[in-house]
């Protein structure tokens, strides 16, 4: 009888103790007060110690219109990518030139063949200039579905939406069937590769991005931004690579002096620091195999990813509820992409960071 | 005779004094090797002292998308000018604010009217849509000549731009004119009130801006810049202000996310230094007085300025052999504005760029 007290009140307060940690971690790292945001993509790690610097050297010509700093970021791209310099373009942030991309090409009467889910913005821009939208739902192995798309082409249709790797899947469409694409695709209708994600999906197999090893074709454009691995969401950079005339249809539509200073000065230094670049690759290629050695220990399901996100099986539980649960634990993760209503995008976050989601995610009440 | 060669003597030792010393000031100066750029309407004078802070806390946000410091901007703003966020959209300078007001109204089969000479970018921005564009002459007095800019109106007018201060001349169209212009013109055609030189003019009898005394009307769309008085156009940050209804129409075709954490942070920042503003528009002050007495001094002629900029006539000159006078001793003058053949203008310098001006404007050949 003596015994069986004891044992019981050691078991509860071995029970006890478990518990009071479990809600100490939870309570020390929601009271901190900071909110968790693993909803946007962004880069959480430091920047490049090369960009304080440069943003202080940027404070000088901050009077200045922009065209000098425009013209030695543009040269050193150019140098970058061994592409000439009358193929690309510079605008804040890639939205902005998807926004470019919208008016140049989509308009009234016009169609625009997406991925059904991929990244929303081109798609939004191209309807409220009138467009037509046309959604093709990803393959089962969530590639896009290149032949269903083909297959959707009319004479109205003007340019095609490639997201590679794509958001908010994470997959990679193989580079040999967008040749393939390409090839039986008519003329006259243009293509826009975003290779936002790049960076994470180097060494995937089956990636090879189109501005690495080009293609001359010039219904080929290619989107790139510095806001995913270089950090610099706030700063509004991105760049379109293409042959020479189809940059100049794109830059007619193009506000004059648009870049900033600053994100042309932190741009200029974050392509001289390849190695940090490297280290942060190495970086979120350990939280992603830490994810999914965590998703295994639990059983679940999620999508290989090839980006710094990846889409998470919520076990039939309603979107909504997963949301709201890591929201009251101040953990932001990403919005409901119909039709994955089973899924919910979290980008990787610091190694500490993913450790309170998991913490959160263990007290996520069954279906 | 020896008086004679004594006399003589000295003249020579004088003149050569005189060459020498004038001849020492220009090499000084054009050693240099720097070009004084008198071209863009820059602002030459140090930054506010707040704007460095400012850029280095944004450096922090550079990896977050720019939502946050967009709403702390826009607060800030709508606090400033008395009037509501919703009727305030922030842009990449103003060149981007006319872009987007060409997209939203101008098109096929379009109108936009202009003064002749006026700033250009709205009506290159129309063009390449595929507007027409009229242009009228400017008043004698060089302001905008209203009464023939509404004989111009017909069924496809959709906007009339009135740069006020007007970029080149730096004359002001009054208030009371532009009130009485607004009351006769349909109420389907919009105007465009450019205030990029407003704090120049703040002083000047009949200049009242409609962003400070504002009147509600869906047609009437004000832009206003950082580039000039706040000394801060390699940051691109520029805004537009009318009705909720009108801004709305204007948001439809921005790129989400344009805005760039950078030139917030350092628009909040120039938006709190308001003595170091009222400081910059004084010197501004004493370096056109100080042009006035120059050019009565040589007996010239120009056009009196309300903005950091002056036209001045070049007495008969060709306007090329003045432009490449002046590049030759490294400073860069304004380009050719047609039809004003017989001005050049000047953008205001630091008081020893004009000195070094008005050395090089002494060595230019009569016509």
């Amino acid at each position: 009888m003596s015994y069986y007290i004891k044992t019981l009140f050691i078991s509860l307060l071995f029970i006890i103790c478990i518990f009071l940690s479990l809600k100490n971690d939870l309570t020390k790292a929601t009271l901190s007060n900071e909110v968790v945001n693993l909803n946007f993509n962004e880069n959480p790690f430091d920047r490049s110690p090369l960009i304080l610097p440069a943003l202080q050297k940027a404070l000088k010509n901050a009077a200045i219109y922009p065209d000098k700093a425009h013209d030695a970021f543009i040269t050193k791209l150019a140098e970058y990518h061994h592409v000439q310099q009358d193929q690309l373009l510079v605008e804040n942030g890639l939205s902005s030139i998807l926004r470019l991309v919208a008016e140049t090409f989509l308009g009234n009467e016009k169609t625009l063949i997406v991925a059904d889910p991929t990244f929303d913005s081109l798609a939004s821009y191209a309807k409220e200039r009138g467009a037509k939208i046309v959604r093709v739902p990803l393959r089962d192995d969530y590639s896009h579905d290149l032949d269903s798309m083909l297959a959707q082409v009319d004479s109205s249709t003007k340019l095609i939406y490639i997201c590679n790797p794509n958001n908010p899947t994470g997959t990679i469409t193989p580079r040999d069937q967008i040749e393939d694409f390409l090839d039986k695709l008519p003329q006259d209708v243009y293509v826009f590769i975003d290779e936002a994600y790049h960076h994470f999906a180097v060494g995937s197999p089956q990636y090879i991005s189109f501005i690495e090893k080009p293609i001359k074709d010039d219904r080929l454009i290619i989107g790139r931004t510095f806001s995913k691995i270089y950090g610099l969401a706030g700063m509004r950079l991105g760049y379109a690579c293409s042959t020479a005339n189809t940059i100049q249809k794109l830059k007619k539509y193009q506000a004059t002096d648009s870049n900033n200073v600053a994100a042309l000065m932190a741009g200029l230094a974050a392509l001289d620091d390849e190695s940090w670049m490297i280290q942060t690759i190495n970086k979120f290629n350990e939280i992603r195999d830490e994810f999914y050695l965590q998703a295994a220990a639990r059983g679940l399901k999620y999508i290989p990813t090839h980006a710094n996100f990846i889409m998470l099986d919520i076990e039939g539980r309603s979107f909504q509820s997963v949301l709201e649960h890591f929201a009251k634990h101040k953990i932001m993760l990403g919005r409901e992409f119909p039709p994955m209503h089973g899924h919910v995008r979290i980008s990787f976050g610091l190694p500490e960071q993913m450790e309170l989601f998991w913490l959160v995610w263990d007290k996520l009440p069954a279906n």
